[in-house]
């Protein structure tokens, strides 16, 4: 967390900066899911950001404000704060053969904090949101693009091309444009900030309940944030502890 | 219209119930149109449903609301009420082959009445929108998928078996973040009850007209509501019909 | 500018007319951009319109609210108020071969004055409207047609029949049931007057601003307006011209 807001502060305030391009250096991974190890308390104590939102939402909602072009390039596993950091920039491109967005929270018993619910119908539609956020099944890359949950999803040999040139072209731009046509869609297209703090609440909420407790502790015990294979199969495994769950 | 409303009362009431299915015992048929042959007093008298609106947009809203998860099987038609239950519920899946969706009926010479002017441009966007509401046309499952209409054309022999697999996961995770996810997409994507109180009065309006009475009971003296061919062919009568009107 | 006033009064006065088509006499272009070459003093000192809006957007709003079905067809290049006239219409239909849909005024430095930014991202998400109007890229009709810029993207040899079969089939229809539709669609899809007179008044500011007038004047320099070579490879020529601005 520490580090993304350092990022979006820098992003906010360079005035040369047109465009940013969000990667990872991880194989198979983008971007996964919130730090279920460290205590809880540490997240419900942090201070609101400048927008007076929670830290998070706070960020995500400075990204898609910022007068820069915010592009995100997904080879391997987006979930969780990944997929809504994913939601909460510009553009995303996704890896077709390489890339798997999803929310996975309702399947480990609690509310996706980060904006998913309030950016997901917007871009893809009420029925295709709720079968992402109720299923919290693995979407490759070629149903999200069908979904409209990325822009595109380009052959995993064409990526970094693909990406790094729009944004050289973009950076050519003028910036003043650039930030004029991104506040006007702005203005018709982002969430309000009390939708995206009715969320984090849930989620603050939600986690702090038994059924999500249950649920992490026991994905735990299997190797969540471990084992890369758990990762990896997120969807798999907690559809099998909620099988479990509901046994008891 | 009763039987349609006790089910939507269970739906409500159950502190189980998680995830409902829809689907049809009509081989050919999901669901089609309001009865032409019934008295229309008996349609304008109905009492108006909790929420306050009319019976039908009443029962679709509650539906909509729902703390349950309301999943649509579609191998078959589904026209006026079955296209306006499909897009009223969580999630749309249909038959690959054998799926098939329209309003049908601005080719009767009337406006629907059960929301899908309200819930097709936030699925769709306005264009494709106006393109299903305005030409009357069949729409098949691969371009329902294309255009958001549902959420995936399956192919017909694996749609029960995805359908079955999605419900039983869903119904294995826990109920109450279910609701607080569902609440928080709805609040961003739901129609107002007064857009859909504009529908109905537009619907009752509409079909009292001459310009409806004429192609209704042109209908219904070639085989509508009694030979399936009609039904299944109900695009092609509709442009007959209006056709013959405009050359009178 | 007044050859379509013209044509948007008579689509508003006429009793009988149900639906128009716009396509174009002019082989491979739909419709392209402002005009570089007349003096901007015309543009500023054009009267508003009915609607209080400055003429194009008010033109274009009228064409949406019409109680008339608008259809586009599109073979060939729609950039500019090309396109912008493409999105206020009500359904848009492209050649898969032919058409290329976008928005490039960001290559030239300014910001799009004709509703884009209000409508792209109700038609195709924040994302792709983003791209779509950040990149200032070409977008091909099948790209088009993913991302819902277009209905659909239909065969050049079928595109004819298809629209003329659509058209003629709505022309046989109730003219108010048609209208009741459109307007209740439109209820809840349109832009607001204040979002589309927030746009022009970016493109006035920025058109005047020198970044734009820097590139104008290289882009006609090179050809622009009079060599169909460089109207047809605007995307390349935009991108030439803002990278060699930045290396001055």
């Amino acid at each position: 967390m520490p580090q993304l807001s350092t990022v979006i502060a820098q992003i906010e305030s360079d005035p040369q900066l047109k465009v940013v391009v969000f990667d990872s250096a991880v194989p198979g991974f983008f971007l996964t899911h919130y730090d279920f190890t460290a205590p809880l308390d540490l997240t419900i104590r942090m201070a609101p950001g400048p927008t007076g939102l929670p830290p998070l939402p706070d960020m995500l909602v400075r990204l898609s404000r910022a007068p820069v072009v915010s592009i995100v390039q997904i080879r391997g596993r987006a979930t969780g704060v990944g997929s809504e950091l994913a939601l909460a920039s510009d553009m995303r491109f996704a890896s077709r053969e390489k890339a798997v967005l999803s929310q996975f929270e309702v399947g480990a018993g609690f509310v996706p904090g980060g904006g998913p619910m309030a950016r997901l119908p917007r871009l893809v539609g009420r029925g295709r949101a709720l079968e992402i956020l109720l299923s919290g099944n693995d979407i490759p890359a070629d149903v999200a693009e069908r979904y409209g949950y990325v822009n595109r999803a380009v052959p995993d040999a064409e990526l970094d091309h693909f990406v790094d040139a729009l944004a050289r072209r973009i950076s050519t731009f003028d910036k003043q444009s650039i930030a004029e046509i991104k506040t006007l869609v702005n203005n018709v297209s982002l969430p309000t900030d009390s939708e995206l703090a009715a969320e984090w609440r849930g989620f603050l909420a939600s986690v702090q309940r038994p059924a999500a407790q249950q649920r992490i502790k026991m994905l735990l015990d299997i190797g969540l944030q471990r084992d890369p294979a758990v990762e990896t199969n997120l969807a798999k495994y907690t559809g099998e502890v909620s099988n479990q769950v509901g046994k008891q």
